[in-house]
């Protein structure tokens, strides 16, 4: 069984311990719990690089906007347990509310060219809600190494710059998007998704492989490629909107024209569900073998 | 001599192994150098409460406004570090702007009701260059406590709630305002002081204790007050513009009466030189005596 904590002071004696009279470097998986194979990933990437790892499930109020998904939010703390004890986690630190924030939170941070783009324009404040509880658990996990998954990627970028601009002693490391077989990503809002709902949100990866098929053939140019994936995507029955499509380099400035290294980044409604995925241009020919075998 | 650091990777080295191998405390003083007795009371205060006190000296440019005094701020790095010496400081980080900002920091920082208010509203963008450096240098030092002066009053509370909304594992000390004998707020930036202008400048302490007087003669209304300070400080012939005169309780919440406890903070203009002070009511009653000898 993982260490269960609830307590910040608790958690942060636990880690001075370790890692002062242990040695011992952190390893920390920050999650907002309903854990699936995404998060194993990242377990997995912690535990192979660090002493102890440590994976927190809070579900953080402040990363929502008004009208969004907070309440229903899946929450299943001992199924979360039972898959970090699997998965060997050390520690589980998973606080109240009142534990995180005793009074509402007065701090508001923003990242130029980062925050305010993308998801940024259609969930105001969820980045200044993220930037605070990663400050928050770092300052209490204080973790050599912290592990981030490419889904998403804009919030690994936010982070990967809030880390430089403030000289944080915390590596952070990147991990793969985890897709099911037939290319669905990881999410825990997948659950939300009716079996229709379902086949209609597979058409986010597919529009990738055609936005690679379409590059192969010569057509790079980014605003032509953004519109052959939006119709592609609204073509799906259960599809209802798509917030955006957008391309641009690996530091999410949007590109004319595209080249390998390049980021696909979108969000769509898929009935009352919101989906976002991203992909790297060039993934196609790389992954050429995992296509071979329908994905 | 003090230990002189300039690359943050050396400091945290150091800091790793006094506080790890050593078991040490360490107490840390931010400054931007050009040192005074009012640092000198902030490094005595952490020199008597931790085992190594850390100082830096670093004039931040992310806090100095467009058209402000960054580039003639003083500086004298030679005569910092032998004030420093003789207060028998551990360490010295001194670091240059290329260590600190390889790259223009694209993170923007404000807490509500607190960085966009007094100072916030005449200098636009200072506090989240305030509040950037202070995360900075604290992820660098590591520090058990920091030291902040009650001269910049406001700069303390909004570093008190930086620390509160982010669990930042260090205690911040408020050490009272240093005046000297005449009762000017001691500052890098009297410096830019002619011996006029000096004279001028005291007219901030007196307007506070102008306002002591009418308050024991009860006169509580902050608006009355403010205007009585307000004019005081206008008829001294040096005195160019009064930027603001405020009344607030100790969060800086405007108050309409005035009670113990509560701040008077003022920014006034005296020649080319932004003075900035400020006042705890009822700190006039208990430091009685000072005032017998002239202060």
């Amino acid at each position: 069984m993982p260490k269960l904590f609830t307590k910040i002071r608790d958690l942060r004696n636990y880690i001075k311990t370790a890692k002062q009279d242990g040695g011992y470097t952190v390893g920390f998986v920050p999650t907002m719990g309903y854990l699936h194979d995404g998060h194993r990933r990242l377990i997995k990437s912690s535990k192979a690089h660090n002493d102890i790892t440590v994976v927190s499930i809070y579900v953080n109020p402040l990363q929502f906007a008004e009208g969004e998904d907070y309440e229903r939010y899946p929450r299943d703390l001992e199924r979360d347990i039972s898959l970090c004890e699997e998965e060997l986690v050390d520690v589980v630190f998973a606080p109240s509310d009142e534990e995180m924030y005793p009074e509402r939170p007065l701090l508001r941070i923003s990242i130029e060219g980062l925050t305010e783009v993308l998801e940024g324009q259609f969930r105001p404040g969820h980045f200044s809600g993220v930037c605070t509880v990663v400050l928050k658990l770092f300052n209490i996990v204080n973790p050599n190494r912290a592990y981030f998954g490419e889904k998403d990627y804009q919030q690994l970028k936010v982070v990967e710059r809030l880390v430089k601009d403030l000289s944080i002693p915390t590596e952070i490391v990147a991990v793969p998007t985890v897709r099911d077989e037939e290319g669905l990503a990881l999410s825990s809002r997948n659950l939300y998704l009716s079996p229709e709902e379902r086949r209609s949100a597979l058409s986010l990866y597919r529009s990738f492989l055609l936005a690679e098929t379409l590059i192969k053939n010569g057509n790079t140019e980014a605003s032509l490629l953004k519109k052959a994936i939006e119709d592609f995507i609204l073509k799906h029955p259960k599809v209802r909107k798509v917030d955006y499509v957008e391309i641009t380099d690996p530091e999410l400035r949007p590109v004319q024209q595209v080249k390998e290294g390049d980021r696909i980044l979108l969000a769509v409604w898929v009935g009352n569900t919101r989906l976002i995925d991203n992909w790297r241009i060039g993934d196609a020919k790389v992954r050429g073998h995992t296509q071979g075998r329908g994905f």
